[in-house]
């Protein structure tokens, strides 16, 4: 039991108390829930493998989004994690390709940039052994976090170098948001960051 | 004391429990310090105009932003209320001039551009009526919310006729905002607003 609640508060966002109540909840509640979410959880760690191409969660050797021949192959969007992958489906609003890093640079956390998926970001992009399509433009999008910030000046800066378009996601007031509430350092970038409005 | 409750809870953000919190509060606490709070209310209601050229708060006929020669003349910050002015001014990020609105276009509302200063704007703008140093670029900055798009659309169709430069504060990410939680709508206008990194 204790191993247990050990486990599960070691979940992203699932605290010592959380994990308790989920471990009651798994222990004393029929034997059968208990055994599903135990087998799916080894089932899903068998199955799920990396896209060898973009390092996206796939079943397959390459995943389907890098496999999809209608998606534009000249953009290149890099974000964190899967869920930010995820993040950007759901929004319908980009129809490219992915390459996911899993981190993010962090001196304070002892990550550095060998220990994320950044150099075969760069072995993608390198002329040589590039895939067919050329890559027109990389979109940057970490978060607006210290870290994603740091990140995606690091990748910048040596894209850069090898004649790569970079662009990174606009920072700003998000959907809904009023000046009134806004922080000082959203609102400098949405100043900052403001576009000419075409008629 | 019910009429107290009732006008303290008009009050924004302030609801009836509230109301009645801050009632108690004022009338079971020592005499003067409601008194204070009363005589208070009464002097900045009187003291305070707008000011007669960008319709900020203020206790003179022009207020100091407007009087400050060392700000920038040539940039115009249109903004819906007198909170967002302070925000912008907090965060240090701009050294222009203002423009309050004092409302925002909502039909749903009953608020027609005619109910708000919006044509006091447009003759700031104005050629033969304009102040002495001409604007060179009008940025508007109403909240990311259907009514401040709608009333920033409203204003950039009318300028860019009368051949003013006009942007609109930036969409995207708030300061540590992570892909992960933001909404579907920030993501697309991150994605939709994202700027070339210059190395």
């Amino acid at each position: 039991m204790r191993q247990l609640i050990n486990e599960l508060a070691k979940l992203p966002s699932i605290g010592e108390k959380s994990a308790m109540r989920l471990a009651y909840h798994l222990i004393t509640k029929d034997h059968g829930e208990a055994q599903k979410l135990s087998e799916a959880i080894t089932e899903a760690k068998q199955r799920t493998a990396l896209c060898e191409r973009c390092f996206a969660l796939t079943e397959q050797e390459i995943c389907e989004i890098c496999l999809d021949e209608r998606r534009d192959r000249r953009l290149l969007c890099v974000v964190e994690k899967p869920a930010d992958l995820f993040a950007i489906e759901r929004s319908g609003q980009f129809r490219g390709l992915y390459h996911v890093l899993h981190g993010l640079w962090s001196p304070l956390r002892g990550v550095s940039p060998r220990d994320i998926r950044i150099e075969e970001l760069f072995k993608r992009l390198d002329q040589k052994t590039a895939e067919k399509t050329p890559i027109a433009e990389v979109i940057l999008a970490t978060g607006a976090t210290v870290e994603g910030d740091a990140t995606a000046l690091f990748i910048a800066h040596h894209l850069q170098e090898q004649g790569v378009k970079v662009s990174r996601i606009a920072q700003g007031l998000p959907k809904g948001g009023e000046l009134e509430y806004a922080d000082e350092v959203t609102l400098g970038h949405a100043l900052e960051g403001r576009r000419a409005v075409s008629g």
